[in-house]
């Protein structure tokens, strides 16, 4: 199996970004990605696109193409994966492989999206959607904070998880968002400001849910090779990806406590890295709802099953604890630009991995140097688990 | 280079598909395809979807997730990938290089388009955004017609190509449709019926225009360890892929007389093939529309460039001909489900590879063994090249 390293990466500033087009906002990730790699976009033989709303959130059709010619990248082999929320790591998975397969020597993985050109209603309606629409959305009405309700009341049920436990989530990655400048939220909040915030789908209150965000993301990946000969200074290796699918129908499921997709993600990608949870540094996990990170804890061995709050409230997933979590802010609160999230999550783990992370206060120790993205795709239909290593 | 093999195909009847939803249509691709391989549907590690409509033609968001659940694949890691009428070929592509990489040992490739639930000038709106939405298509009016009449009298007043040899074009499609059961159209036409048929966008008639198709292609791929394990008869390798992209603007392409991405994509193949195009036995080209077959015959090296109109003329690419092409009736009258098509040509190839087309009297004569597949999103947008070797 051919290596592969992260060589170059960039992040836009999440947000409310109606001041640029999507390609606008493609160019300001890759240009810096590009410029990290020290590499010229002719360089890049094929490029992994993740977006999920193309043409519906945003009126481009062909997002790679028209992304491309804007970043000088026509003439690479293109093409746009999807796989949800998960859809920037799926597109990573593709730019890997390409290189792995032997195909390419140098490929990126860009994820943009722009969610906030269209109202709240329709938007939340295409969100919804990612289940089954046939029957869970169209016939049951179920919408995104309504899945993930479901499982936080399971959880709450079965292993005693409290609404302040899921607040703690939302305090923790706000303080680190406000540290974080690409983040979409630079507030601080409390924990009775998130209890005593609106209710959305109960347990889920208004500050539970990430929001609705602008962004991109691009990471530039090399053969082993091509690192020698670009004479790389620190390369972060792909020392691991897993990927697995849960059922459609969320009625399919043994249980509600956790998620089995990322459960067997999480441990395909161990098992390709040859390392166990305990060796990782760090970690950025897919907390779309305050409750997705508390189970995400447990899905991936951080702890055992029904003990996730319990990591929280112990503060072990502070920067200094056991084993930090999100310290970018996360979806919560660096913002969930849906095809972009992926992306991002590679962009912070290697800016960590890396130990050049901006603002040094957000600097989390490293002892393995090996850092795990935890990137999921509907409420688990997809999950794709990430380990890069220095 | 991990050596990768095409173990098993499966073509749903192409048409109007109003009897049945997305997943039904899907399943009847996928059963025959894990059938033919001898495989079970929990043996596929990596599913790659080829959808691009997904949400927009039809209902579910997310068809990967929802066709995997109906057809038994679900714990597969799953991606969608899109590359708009090249989304088939690129789904191949990432199926092969989950194997090529050394992730995965079967992996399938499910490309699926339900076209005709919604109204025709919606779908072409769809199909007319496929270009650069904000600059060609909504400042101009291009609809995908247009794009391509572009090309045709580009072609005609530097080659002096006619409307007759464009006729030739879909005379010979539908002549091979009416051989294959599976094609959308099952009729023969006269060169008279194609010139006589309305005009669409100059000099495009109706019969220069392929049909908006409902149908379902899969592929499953296997390790060249997992085909002496399955003990698979007749394995058909990947010998070669290529892929390239045009600019997203057709006003920045240097001429109109062909496909530059088609060109490069092509040489890659070759090259990774190690073979000639004269070494081709037959092949399945992107007829989205008359001309575009002509310049495929160019732009692929079957003849010089302005000598696509003879090769027609001459009944060159007829059985029997030098180089057989759309021997199953293209895109022009088997139908062009968008996400379909890449898949269905690699059928195609497979079944004709294995020499055991259904219809014997499609067969093409084989010398090499070795048949392409060239499949275009866009105008020349993404362009993928498959090479399948016996």
């Amino acid at each position: 199996m051919q290596k592969v390293a992260v060589i170059g990466v960039g992040n836009s500033k999440f947000g409310n970004r109606n001041d640029v087009n999507v390609q606008e906002l493609a160019f300001e990730a890759v240009k810096q990605s590009i410029e990290d790699a020290g590499v010229s976009p002719t360089d890049i033989e094929f490029v992994a696109f993740g977006s999920a709303g193309a043409g519906a959130w945003y009126e481009e059709s062909l997002p790679a193409v028209t992304i491309s010619e804007y970043c000088g990248l026509t003439g690479a082999g293109l093409v746009r994966c999807e796989a949800a929320c998960a859809t920037g790591s799926a597109a990573f998975f593709t730019a890997y492989s390409a290189i792995a397969s032997g195909y390419a020597e140098i490929t990126a993985a860009i994820g943009v999206e722009k969610m906030r050109q269209i109202d709240t209603p329709t938007a939340m309606e295409f969100i919804g959607r990612s289940g089954y629409y046939t029957w869970e959305f169209h016939n049951f009405g179920l919408t995104f904070p309504a899945y993930y309700a479901l499982h936080a009341t399971a959880h709450m049920a079965k292993y005693g998880t409290t609404e302040e436990d899921l607040a703690l989530v939302a305090v923790k990655n706000h303080k680190y968002a406000s540290m974080n400048p690409v983040a979409h939220f630079q507030n601080k909040i409390t924990v009775d400001d998130a209890l005593s915030s609106m209710v959305i789908a109960w347990p889920l209150k208004l500050y539970d849910c990430c929001p609705i965000t602008d962004g991109a993301a691009s990471v530039i990946l090399a053969s082993e090779e091509k690192v020698k000969e670009l004479k790389i200074d620190t390369p972060i290796w792909v020392a691991g990806i897993g990927y697995s699918s849960g059922t459609a129908n969320l009625s399919k499921r043994l249980d509600y406590v956790g998620l089995e997709a990322a459960v067997q993600a999480s441990r395909m990608a161990y098992k390709m890295a040859k390392i166990t949870p305990d060796q990782v540094d760090f970690a950025n996990v897919h907390d779309c709802f305050t409750i997705a990170e508390i189970m995400a804890y447990e899905d991936l061995g951080f702890c055992k099953k029904g003990e996730g709050a319990k990591l929280i409230r112990e503060g072990q997933t502070e920067i200094g604890g056991k084993i930090p979590v999100n310290v970018d802010g996360g979806l919560k609160a660096k913002g969930h630009p849906i095809g972009a999230t992926g992306c991002s999550m590679i962009y912070e783990l290697t800016k960590q991995l890396r130990e050049e992370a901006v603002e040094k206060s957000r600097q989390v120790p490293l002892k393995n140097y090996i850092g795990l993205a935890h990137n999921v795709g509907g409420t688990g239909h997809y999950c794709y688990v990430t380990i890069l290593r220095r």
